[in-house]
């Protein structure tokens, strides 16, 4: 099952995908793909409804993140192979954490826009992790009885401001619409084998990153487990899984986002974002001084 | 003013102190002590009221976390002059930021537990903001205006999680029941000068930490100012703003809490806490399986 949220910013409302494409409009059966509504038994009610039986949606209606209210944007550093190699980084013990503020999210097609004073901002095609139930101190065995979905996540990126701006790297992965989610929640029954999907990503049609989820270096299982340990997860939370090869920082030179430039990437099986990516002030002449929001 | 929130956990009403010290219902006025209704008009429609007029909550009822709904929990490291000094590391010359998982929210009063195979559970009694307005790109002259109020918060920390474990501070940060705020969210008016309170903890009655906000590296303005420049803040949101000297880790030997201890801890005009220390153990066979929640 794919379910998605549509609708405007701020204002969106759940939907599914029904087998000919066409986006039914949930709203008449649950208030939100978010929160309680992610639980097991919720998305099992949803999956015995005949989408024929939903009203359409209107083709080109713009979507929203596929998740709701998300409270914990948690992300894991370096967690391929490959581009921990890239990156001239060890490969790490254990899983490295980090947040992205919830505030950056946004729907997988609307606007980046490259922050104030910003000269390196980047691009990372990720796989996402949405979890459907409290998770505390769970085995990495039952982890997946946790999970409502997964979807691409594009976990943009500011590398000044996460590497050269002092502490953690809280700073540059936060920024407003640094964090796209979707087109598509897509629940675990549709997902053969989580570990075994190519993902990529295109900066104006070029091919930036290639990869494979099969080279994580800590796999979903492990991670909502290794998670839990630390906090309590729960329904909403997003966990956004590391980037394979391909990033700007790693290239020579390396080679970052400017204004104009067009981002696409997707994931097998869980469909695809585009973004037009804006400096801060044009972004701001175009629609007022108001900021995007989740 | 001094706003609450009472009742069960998870399932918190609304309140206000009144100058008698009860605490006043206010669900017939607002739904919550979050979001929108942390916005300047709706606390001034507050003001208004006379609190006499209110149900009184019965004496001895549980506070809750002071706000609710917090979706990004935010921290400065190493932000007292004193307490780099006591720790070895230099003074930073930006703000060092982390998060706390939301869902390591508390009341202040509520036992804080020792996450399993935790041996360096520790203590920080802080200065928290919540955040009432919206705030992006904010001047440090006007970041007052974006703030709700002030309480107290008990950074708890584990500190093996937060520094041996790899990346950075979070794994040590947001454990279950590590986030106590409150008791009460205080509007500005009412706090006359937040860079010169005295605070205080307190473990088993022994005096742990004496400090003041006026040995602030960073304070409130910048930090609310600065943290704007790279993420969007919402209402709700919390920003814990670090902790003096006299934390466990500093001590020679360092100390850190165990099972049975009481921590009390204080702010100057902005309420005191007081948490039993329960072994994770311990915790869920005297109340089941079933984990804190805010």
């Amino acid at each position: 099952m794919k379910l998605v949220r549509w609708g405007d910013s701020g204002d969106e409302k759940p939907g599914l995908v029904g087998p000919d494409g066409t986006i039914r409009d949930l709203s008449g059966v649950i208030r939100d793909i978010a929160g309680p509504y992610l639980a097991r038994d919720s998305l099992a009610n949803l999956a015995r409804i005949d989408p024929a039986t939903l009203p359409a949606v209107p083709a080109g209606t713009r979507l929203g993140p596929c998740v709701g209210h998300t409270r914990n944007f948690i992300a894991i550093g370096l967690n391929y192979a490959d581009h921990a190699a890239e990156t001239g980084a060890e490969i790490p013990k254990e899983p490295i954490i980090f947040n992205k503020a919830p505030s950056c999210i946004v729907g997988p097609n609307d606007d980046v826009i490259i922050p104030k004073a910003s000269v390196k901002t980047d691009w990372e095609v990720e796989l996402a992790v949405v979890i459907g139930k409290r998770a505390s101190y769970v085995h990495a065995n039952e982890a997946m009885d946790y999970v409502a979905g997964f979807c691409v996540c594009h976990d943009v990126s500011e590398r000044e401001f996460q590497i050269e701006r002092g502490g953690t790297w809280t700073k540059g992965k936060g920024c407003p619409t640094f964090g796209p989610l979707g087109p598509w929640l897509v629940t675990p029954d549709a997902v053969p084998d989580v570990q075994n999907l190519s993902m990529w990503l295109d900066v104006n049609g070029e091919r930036m990153q290639t990869g494979s989820t099969k080279t994580m270096i800590f796999d979903v299982k492990q991670i909502v487990s290794y998670l839990s340990h630390f906090m309590l997860l729960e329904p909403g939370d997003v966990v956004t899984t590391g980037t394979p090869p391909g990033v700007g920082l790693g290239m020579k030179p390396p080679r970052f986002l400017k204004s104009g430039d067009v981002v696409s990437l997707g994931i097998e099986g869980l469909g695809e974002q585009r973004q037009a990516v804006v400096a801060f002030d044009d972004w701001t002449a175009r629609k007022g001084a108001g900021q995007p929001t989740s």
